[in-house]
């Protein structure tokens, strides 16, 4: 890893470098999700063999990591608010009688991505353009008329890798800042005696988000400095010809960026537009980690859907890595 | 089925007949939820044979359900409000140069139960009781303290089997205020060759929903007349032992009620608060019915996460048939 | 009234002609309502005579008028949510009381321009430009950096002017599609013994609404064919030299407009980027309407803040009318 | 004042004293409002003088009082979320044309009383009733169906009295925890040569906002220790009789409350629920103050309309002292 810093040169050359754009035809809209094939998610099922199902996601509600203090400027996110419509102290209270039924109901206010979500398609643009050459007016206030999330609604399953690069190195967590780099992984992944392979949706553990749960404070997480992904991890994604990548941070990429000043989140400006690979962030993988670490099982199936919100750029989700 | 309308002496007596209050616990917060085992999960995976994925959500936009007219009492819930922080659109207008990033930010309001979604335990009570016999003020504006839809976070997979009843009995879609009987039941599923057994979760056809779709209107459907379970169906939950059970139509029971003035859905009383069973509604299953025809295979993995809004007596979700 | 369709010429032209930019100076985000002086609103206060407050706000609840039927294209408005946070069936069901205090509390969702309400002027560009010539990329997914509705903060006050058109015209109502002219507002002034003058806040009343209420159903009214300002009114505002100019419809203006195809709502193209005028809508004007009538006063202490929410494009208000 | 806690029997007696039930009917809903007559609101508008509107509100935005540090628990308010349905950068970029017009709307999501706001009749209860003995039970999730915000819709205009007991007692600001006295008000108004009358609508300035704006922090602001009024100064609102009361702090009384553990704002339990009186908190009143330090002018019209949201338990507003 050289520390000479991104420049928008660099960005130009990856993206031609790694654009995947026409690779499924002009009208596609799911990008690398398509490598999972029916076999993937055949071959994937076998892989549950003690029906242990484990949640990915952090519970969505007002303790949730928007908000916290944070060195960078703020994304305008919140965390979750959940209102009742009704309550069970109407019930009490007798004032639902009259409905001839005594029933509760209730309600969200939310960004799409305040928790555990993917990041869509239309989330990123590289200059005028998102993913598969479609042009960035296609996402208007009116939502993304491209690529919106709902595309990805019957594409969340597959087989699941988990790489537990903070375990691997003997870390409780990797430091906020450091890169991951390319043999990072493949290390990790030997060292867990798994291999990825095309069409695999691959979470990798930082071990960041339990360093903030342990001190019970988001700070400095949302938008913050983080380990993660480096930008040589590119050619990683190239080479595995993964389905989706997530992890366990705000962001996936390592924080602060390896770039120059004015260019933020490098990484994301190539994988999301120029790759069309969909992210999953703020992945809660503690338990799944202690399960791989004593069973040293680290394939699945996982499962993920999306909530179809027409025109999203991402979504809120519950992925499931079923065992 | 007689024609005697319900009264609450009915309800009583059936609440007494189907309560499954402490059958898991004191302390349990998911009901029947509990009945499938990890056994069962090993065995749905291996159902999956095709590598084919079928999402029963409809899209949640502003075209969904919610806002029909009805001849009922309007319930105030509104479809999904979706909208952009940041755009594609802004990014053309180079107004978000200055943050080193074009990126598209997303938002929505939406009441859990406007869509495709579950009906947690919170979401019904008996009298001032919840499931379990918990008391429904824990059931306050702040959330459901007990029974949240959080607790079945992961708990939505298990052994799918789609009881396409209208189908079955020649039908395009039932009629509404059609009340299915047991035996609709039992012979769609000796017609279809699938057996339900203990744990399984259960998704029932009555094709009101591809009726409303092809008039191109929702009129009648959110709160309206409908096909769906007759009270009598309790006893058929009760012996199959089933998870979780779900249906096309707004609130799965039918309607008009089959219970004298003063009692709204009376089934609901007794399902929710006091057999614990977790209620899919508003589920699209239009293409899994013709698949499920052609291929002549009525049984699948199934996956629906909820989302888990922490205290939420409700979610939306995008239900996986995997097969 | 010629019955010739405005054309972009005609819009080009009356552009040039009715521009205001500049003469408040560079730097002016509030247009017309520069026109008021503290000499008016000082001689406004001693309008006052009888103690008399008269609301020209509808109440904003599920009531209101989006969501009606409409032969135009839906705008995405939707009527005022309002939960409750806290309720006082919690304050009785004794949920609140590890609080200390029994309190409700609550919380909105609503379109600024939902109901009755302010037009700001960042809500209608002209080709690229905003009022005084702005860039319309001021207004972004972050709110109006110019014109937000909170630079009127403290100027909605001045003299009110009512002229109730449709009573001048000795008819209940006018009729959808009927085009106020000048004359139309120069007759109703006269007939009232009222003048208009320079930095009045006018107050025409077509009655639209009433027929709205009178027929319980709002259908035709959110973005549907009304009674409204003709283009050739702008001679008339410019000639007047009002502060703001408010109606009881959805959108002031005459519809079906009086333009070609592919230009909707002609007048507001010129009113708000071009001449400066923030405008009101929605104003409920029947009380008023029926208290001048019979004091034969037309002229009041006028006072209707917005709500300053910063970048904001409109407001919702409580217009009074003080006599 | 004595050192003395407030215990539940001080309260008992203090909603003996106070208590206003009935004096203004068994009907009504809007307590102390009433006090002001139409001869009140005439003498008030002769108190316009220079034409100058002076704006007490907060902009409402992100950098609202909301989510800053307390020491106390969180009440679950958040500042006003802005977000746009259509913009500028929309219309740079071409994607509205098809409309016929360029055109920007927007939205909020906001707890009513997350800035500068009037809390309504409904806001507090006594034990199991509110204001004039409405049972408790009137406010459901559905909203208050007695003495909501909308009541008061043509009610908040008349005499405005500023009280600069800050500047009176020859302070910056009052420290936190000083609990004002009646003797304060009063020679608050002697300094100030002003008399507080019947239907005044009285506004107090403690000076801690103007502590907190300086700091650049609200840290400690949101339901956090404060000056504000004393128990005691109930007995002065009976006497003067006013119609309504504000001050600039974020729940006008002191804090930490006189009150032993378990009873959480003492003055609160008795000024609305027992006198009904209607409040206004979160007010801006630097410039307010520097003009009346000017002029020496501490009286004025002050005009300050809820936005009627049917059912509401408080509502933003953009409060006018009109000199």
């Amino acid at each position: 890893m050289t520390q000479r810093k991104l420049t928008r040169d660099d960005l130009r050359a990856a993206a031609e470098k790694y654009k995947n754009w026409g690779k499924w035809g002009p009208a596609d809209e799911i990008g690398t999700l398509n490598y999972t094939s029916a076999e993937d998610i055949v071959a994937a099922a076998r892989l549950v063999k003690k029906g242990k199902v484990i949640s990915l996601a952090l519970n969505f509600d007002q303790h949730g990591p928007q908000g916290a203090k944070s060195t960078y400027p703020a994304m305008g996110r919140i965390n979750p608010v959940h209102t009742m419509l009704r309550t069970g102290t109407d019930a009490y209270s007798g004032v639902l009688d009259h409905r001839g039924i005594r029933a509760a109901d209730d309600m969200v206010v939310m960004p799409l991505q305040c928790g555990t979500q993917w990041d869509g398609l239309g989330h990123i643009f590289y200059e005028n353009y998102m993913w598969n050459g479609y042009d960035c007016r296609e996402v208007t206030s009116n939502g993304a008329q491209k690529c919106g999330i709902e595309k990805t609604k019957n594409r969340m399953v597959g087989r699941g890798v988990f790489l537990d690069v903070a375990r691997a190195k003997g870390k409780k967590w990797l430091e906020d800042g450091y890169a991951i780099t390319c043999a990072d992984l493949d290390q990790t992944a030997e060292m867990q005696k798994v291999k990825v392979r095309r069409g695999d949706f691959v979470i990798v553990r930082t071990g960041q988000m339990e360093a903030k749960l342990e001190a019970k404070s988001w700070d400095g997480y949302p938008g913050g400095d983080a380990p993660g992904f480096g930008f040589e991890t590119l050619e990683w994604i190239k080479r595995t010809e993964l389905a989706a990548l997530a992890s366990d941070t705000w962001g996936c990429e390592v924080r602060p960026n390896e770039s120059e000043k004015g260019i933020n989140q490098p990484w994301h400006w190539i994988t999301i537009p120029m790759m069309g690979m969909t992210m999953g962030e703020i992945f809660y993988v503690k338990e799944l980690s202690e399960d791989c670490a004593a069973d040293g099982v680290y394939e699945f199936l996982f499962v993920a859907p999306a909530i179809p919100i027409t025109g999203a750029v991402g979504s809120p989700t519950n992925p499931l890595a079923i065992k």
